[in-house]
């Protein structure tokens, strides 16, 4: 699986609180933020599509709940002048539009503000990993979502919120905030799913002694969770926080649900921790392995060294061209039997070596 | 021992809460759920196993206490139909159908919810190691066991309850609930048994120098490790949540035991943290001691190298076929004692060497 | 990037407390301090810079706010003066005048004393990282800052009180400490970016095999997280702190403006960690490749060697110069066919290695 | 020092709680169990060595405290018949009678239930660690406290007792535990100052080089400390519930008692820690400075090679019997100056080498 | 710097508490202990050495703080005597006594019981650091100080006393606590100084490559940090329990300079850590950078040896001594170009593996 981080950051030190920074240099062009309104209640739904926030905003209030999804947030003039329409504080509007935040939770009187994070995998091939930071503002009778890109984050609640018989149409914004933040906690506990069976693939490949190219990714592989885990964690602060939280806007029917939540995303978190835990264990195991097969190289060699080297230097010693015509100068080269004897002392050193690395369990 | 994880993952993302997902496609068809029905008080017991829920909901009441085991949850409608008919809340219901849980405590007013794990271990040859996941859904007069498949897990808390002269017979559904909960960490103890068994095995055989098979077998119980350290901490946490819990299902005379199931779950966490640090340790000493003996090896090439290769230049010198009829070639050759005299500067050269690298202890 | 830390010690242990010691001996010769005071209202601002006590303290009331920048800290009776003029307290005027504290926050009655410290990146080439500590006293109508050097730390700040139109002009000091601590975390957030970007440069680096001078590279890097770590954890202590301080200097309507400052800070802290696990990462990937590397380069030398060893050794038996008169004496070399035959025996055992060699997955 | 550990592990899951298991298999032949009474006040004290539960309970109450030792907890009648008439909870009997518990406190109504841990060095050659357990029953009168086997654990205390002007006789039961106590810190913190020594010794043997056999012993001191750091931190947490403990028979007269054992227990857990660390490190140095060796030994190995086998080759190359009658073939062998000008360039080229290796510091 | 432990132990375990425990047999014999009085108050002040305990205990209430420095505490009888005179409860009294203790505070009534650690940098050559340990017993109008040894280490406090111009002649017993603390803190820092500074020297040393005796240097200073942080931890902790202390001693008035000994203290702990983490860093830098360099040696190594050891074996061929009268037996050697052919094959073939291995960057 492949890592994809998608960066947007927020250029300029020192904007006063509250400026919505321009986007950095080296962030696609993205498309016109565009909104898409889903009011429900009890007695109906409806759905609208615009990219005018005045054409939005005006239909709040006419359901019991209404949901207005902001699609791109790279426009700083429109969350600027829907921030300002809908009384967002200067802070949280900040934090919508950098998307380097993490998890968060403020009650500005009347309104939540919840920063929310996740991982999705997108099912290419390679199937690959992105970040995606949604934040929500949630008043009495609606819900704003802000997202980075088009995405299927949310399609299940909205297709529960277009189907009449289900739950979601009798509860209140609080449960949609709770519908929300579930969506993520699930699509963060899928990506931890990806990534585990990554990891069982690894783990058979590695220690069937297939380790040609699994060092980058055991390292993309962590390099992921270790992203990963800095979500989770703060997803889990938030679901906590939330339960406990002693605001109109989620009432204490939804504790069970909150507390759900926060169990999911301990869940998620747990589960992070172990695939980082199997993972640095993976990598040691291939580490350690190696070495081992690297010593199982070297004794091959030295055994072979150490028999042949000396012999070599023997025989050597017998190619010299000393003139035999003087008594001291290698008599042994007309000695009848010097050759079978040179070549006997050689293999009898050949043998004694050979025992000798036996012995020390070097072959 | 061979560690088995039994997998079922919840498939699909965004289900609305209460939905039980459809079991995992790579789940093994587990045979139709069956209940076995344990009612018993003062006054006697009975026991019934049944496929039809009715039949086994009609007996709550007969007795004081009735002990409903489901087991098999593969099949949803079952699972659901039983749910609805206990009241059993959607979020629990959840959680019963989905394997991959951890430890949890949920009061729903009336009915506490509680999900236990462990590990098991199967005596075969090369034991294995699985881990079960039991839910536990306790009321006035009943408590509902749900596990995935056939065991023996709970099979002396039934032998315990069908001898009338048990103290469990006098007891209420929380004594019921400490007794299965017991079972678990008694099982997850004995998981930890057999790994630090293991452990003596491969320390001994490490430390003896046979260091052929043992490092993926240290990997394979590090993992098995890794896996029970993410039961134990849930589990000790849930007894310590049930000992100060508020509510008349467990009553203040069961703290005791409580606190001792809180202990027994501390001890095995305690116990699984040791072997994890063990096993870390045997795999450096493992790591250290092969580099050390991959040093023996290159300082015996080294020293055999450095003695003979320089020596085998020499005696190649003299192999060379100048024609010594010019007086500069090589007119060693001719002198009556140049044999002798290179054997013996190699000679020299050998016990030089020789002596420098014992006094460097490289031999 | 180069990181560089600014040292100045403070000499000498024993002195009473608020003491200010004497800079240390290796610290640059610092311009003497000067001050540049700023007051402002609603009603106006006025700008003033000075190096005499006096005439700084004498304009404080004259604007709502005074905001007195002390940039030198190196002239000891300066800053006692400026001390025992403004009823700083003695253990306050010492954390002034050393630079090696850490941030904290110190309610002394009427006047809060913080120490805030930052990293800033100077875009030389290389980038230089360099740790800056703030000290404030913060009164009802004044701030005092204390720098050590001239920089551009605050400018935007300045900029921002010089614009009639911006929001700090009606706010009081509170906001104005709020406004210079949220300065420090943003070039805080800034040199983490920086980091992190080299760090994607390393990491394309090294996973491409480029390792020639990563590793020093590397090592540096992990340097200046540490470092930043350092300052991270105390300035989110810092403004949690802060946020629930009960002083009138702080009031509870600027809570929204410390516990946002107080999250960039977490922010911060967790991306500091997260580069350092990353970098941690790439050194073990780093490692573990190159001993991976140098197995190929073993087996390589290995195979050679086992191959080509041998076969020199019997090639240099038939160099050998025996006496070939005498029968047992190297036969072989009269043999019509001994050439064919020998070199035959070679190759099969050449052949014989190479598959060996390959079954063992060495080539 | 070795380290040993008494193995005697409870058999068989899903006991009742309560029910006391049998006694491992591999557990060695216990003595008898045997009683040892000492009853004391300030008006004398007895003492009485009996194997009859009867015997000893008779005599509670004669002096103001009765301490019955019970030694040799493998007879399950014995402690069962003991628990029985002495009142014991049977959750308390259960941890009697298993040894492989932590140290914990139990306050059942009128009688505290302690289990204590100890380590005891027994000064053989080589000395040995062993794990003691010691359960403690504490009633208004009486102390009752149970070990495995003989041992001198206690003594101190009991010549204490014998002693008419020592403070022990004035005390009351709560002081006896804490001087029981007392003593397992003490024999815990002689346990570590014999690791320490032990550790000191290795420090400076693998300092000074001498690496021959240390490995095995760092590992089994890890090994050790490791136990320790299990039975540490548990007597810790005891003697600080202890001190907070509401109970009669602790008054809050003990409390410096109980202050200064957790302080003392403290200082254990911390010098285990440290010796925890000391062993890493010095597993690290050991580890790395093999590596470093290993590294000199490559350089000769590759200097020498370097530097003679190209040699090797030359002088191979004319030794070879090329036809010299064809001008082409070989004619250096008929110059004058052939042997002077190859043996001068080879001379060359082993200076360049040299030098070459010099400069790269190989050498 | 040097590391000097200076050691110690309290001989036999199981002395009653109070018992002052002789000491160990391996200390070095101290001088006898002495006596150093300083009474001061505003109206004046004395001094007075001298080794009789009444002779010191008579000028208590003299002047408003007497301040008794008792320095060598190997003389038990002596130590008993003051104890018993002074009212020093004898769990004190032990403490006094032993010096491996950590820093703790005991409130035994009317008298603060105070132990203090430091370390002290010797500047010998090479520079040597040792622990310290200073007891403490703050009464209304006295302190007394235990020290093992003669040391300066509280002289810049004497030096204050005795100049009537320093506000500490005004200020009661809980102050001169206070600036005691305050100097070992200082000293602690300025050892942590001192090791960052060796830490600066050892980093510019291995990074430019000299790792000739580096990593041993770098063990023992880790074992120096190792040590420092058992001292930091502590002492941090006794700040802070002291400012929060409830006692007429140290009154409220002292809160600002006791939470500023903490704010210290956890400086000196955190710049510990902070050393403990780089020199870390540093030795996984000298090990992989080892590994690294190692890796070229052995790819010189190999390059060589691939290209001439295949050369040399056929040089060795053409060396051999086959009867060329028979057609089969070498007849190369009588080619007309044979040589040449030979020795253009074998240029051949190096360049091929130069290019070989220049492509695979091992050149």
């Amino acid at each position: 699986m492949e890592v994809h981080i998608r960066k947007s950051r927020l250029q300029g030190v020192g904007l006063s609180p509250g400026d919505v920074g321009a986007p950095a240099k080296d962030a696609a062009p993205h498309a016109p933020p565009r909104m898409r309104v889903l009011g429900y209640g009890e007695d109906g739904c409806f759905e609208l599509d615009t990219t005018n926030v005045n054409d939005a905003l005006v239909r709040i209030g006419e359901k019991s709940v209404t949901w207005i999804q902001v699609i791109g947030i790279s426009e700083i003039s429109f969350i600027r002048e829907l921030g300002q329409r809908m009384n967002i504080h200067p802070l949280a509007l900040e934090d919508v539009a950098t998307t380097w935040g993490r998890a968060k939770l403020q009650d500005y009187g009347g309104q939540l503000f919840v920063v929310g994070k996740s991982a999705i995998v997108d099912p290419a091939d390679p199937p690959r990993l992105s970040i995606e930071q949604v934040s929500l503002v949630v008043g009495a009778n609606y819900v704003v979502s802000f997202q980075e890109t088009e995405s299927t984050l949310f399609e299940p609640v909205e297709s529960r919120i277009l189907d009449p018989q289900r739950v979601i149409r009798k509860r209140n914004t609080g449960y949609l905030l709770y519908a929300l933040l579930d969506m993520l906690v699930d699509h963060l506990l899928a990506s931890i799913d990806a990534i585990e069976e990554d990891i069982i693939k690894l783990e058979d490949s590695i220690l069937d002694g297939n380790c040609q190219l699994e060092l980058s990714s055991i390292y993309r592989h962590k390099r992921a969770v270790i992203m990963l885990s800095r979500i989770a964690a703060p997803m889990q602060e938030l679901a906590k926080r939330i339960e406990t939280l002693d605001s109109d806007l989620v009432p204490d029917t939804l504790d069970y649900y909150f507390r759900d939540l926060a169990d999911h995303a301990t869940r998620a978190a747990e589960r992070i921790e172990h695939a980082r835990i199997v993972l640095q264990s993976l990598q040691e195991y291939y580490h350690i392995e190696g070495d081992h097969r690297n010593n199982d190289v070297m004794r091959v060699l030295t055994v072979i060294a150490s028999i042949f080297i000396p012999m070599t230097f023997v025989v050597g010693v017998y190619g010299m061209n000393f003139n035999t015509s003087h008594a001291w100068n290698m008599p042994e080269l007309n000695y009848p039997y010097g050759y079978p004897m040179v070549m006997g002392a050689m293999a009898l050193y050949a043998v004694v070596m050979y025992v000798y690395f036996k012995r020390k369990k070097w072959i």
